[in-house]
């Protein structure tokens, strides 16, 4: 049988939120399994231009990394996020390693295709290498992933934290049974938008369906939604929608499942 | 017989200037044994502190990191200079991973004792993890340390790129035959400082004890000087002085030997 393994996405807001922030990371360093942790960190990098007086373009709500944005991304997600999340997960006993996508050719890319908009440094992932991960999981030492991939030319590219989650927990599925978690603001995907206590506990395609035919879903949820069926349908076992209380037993989520 | 690593360190002047940094690292690339790089970058993160609009306290013409140092310094060594060196790494095809000590406990260090001074979050390395980066070697992965360590205590300190390279070097040594090369601005060591070329190739014991007695050697080189002597009677086979241009043969350097 597959050995489990945890795959848990963080955004930049629980990270900025102290609290919240090291309790979750005292449920993170109690999961005994196998375990990845990917970090955002958009609200710290967009604070970062601003102190440093440069502008984030957005274009239809998305971010434009032109050269100061990746630098600055590669500051902040890279060393002053992922190097101090390191810091703390060894503090508590977790032997981690902080990466980007061109750290052992972790996570390679291809520079977003310019169409209507130009995104600049954006990139989307062509490859997880599986085996460099595995070696590290084998050691028990702990991935914790930045949101960077790099292209074949070594070009870094500031990539969505969730997509790389999810490719992570697909490309892992041959050899682990793979459990994904994105850890959000919301309990789970609510069945009424001003009831954050309205969880659904689990989806599968046919409640999707019903959910999406009665409209239920907001907009922002829609792609994340898509997005777990995509790695369900690729390997991965489960994936599991929570607050930053998520891996608490007897807390209320949304479990997908296909 | 042990196989041959080389330890290079490299600083922060030469990353600022491309043409030269290009010209290492396609001799650094080109090096067929196990290799391991190690780079500061003191202007760019007093560049950045300054950019930030924080001031950079020295005291005795040495640096105090405080807390805003120690962000800028995790965020420019950790983050930008390290990650941004990795993809080039991999653009020439050599697999590289960027780390800093707290990445697999693999540089332990205490934090400096306030005497006189409180240099603030300053490490002095007292472990380094020599199996977890032998393990890096045997796979054929290149590491790149920044100069920062991590306190058992999980807490990151600024520390010495120049101890960071001698304490990897005499760790390795039970296992390789360990080479440690400093690049720097001058050629090596010199007979004369007003003369640029007046490098002295050779510098063992007794040499270095007849430079001291006739007062050669400059205050600057004194402490790196030590330091080698001190590398070399724990372990190290050679340690190498010279400017970007040490890894190419028929240049001029000093070698230290015992």
């Amino acid at each position: 049988m597959k050995k489990t393994l945890k795959i848990i996405k963080i955004g930049g807001k629980l990270i900025e939120d102290e609290l919240k922030f090291t309790s979750f990371l005292t449920d993170f360093c109690a999961l005994n399994e196998p375990k990845i942790l990917i970090h955002g960190g958009g609200s710290m990098a967009t604070k970062m231009m601003a102190d440093l007086g440069h502008k984030t373009k957005m274009v239809g709500g998305r971010r434009v990394t032109d050269e100061n944005g990746m630098r600055v991304t590669t500051m902040v997600y890279g060393g002053l996020i992922n190097k101090s999340l390191v810091g703390k997960l060894q503090a508590n006993q977790v032997n981690a390693i902080g990466l980007c996508g061109a750290d052992g050719k972790s996570i390679i890319s291809k520079k977003r295709p310019v169409k209507e908009v130009d995104y600049g440094f954006v990139g989307d992932i062509v490859h997880v290498n599986a085996a460099f991960i595995a070696g590290l999981l084998k050691q028990e030492i702990v991935p914790v992933f930045s949101a960077i991939s790099c292209t074949e030319e070594g070009i870094l590219l500031n990539t969505n934290a969730d997509s790389i989650a999810s490719e992570i927990a697909k490309a892992m599925s041959s050899t682990f049974r793979t459990e994904l978690y994105y850890c959000f603001e919301k309990k789970g995907v609510l069945a009424n938008a001003s009831d954050e206590d309205s969880v659904i506990d689990k989806i599968d395609h046919k409640k999707y369906r019903e959910l999406l035919k009665k409209n239920i879903i907001s907009d922002g949820m829609l792609p994340k939604l898509q997005n777990c069926f995509e790695a369900l349908g690729n390997g991965v076992n489960t994936v599991t929608l929570g607050n930053s209380e998520l891996l608490k037993s007897n807390v209320q989520h949304t479990k997908i499942v296909s």
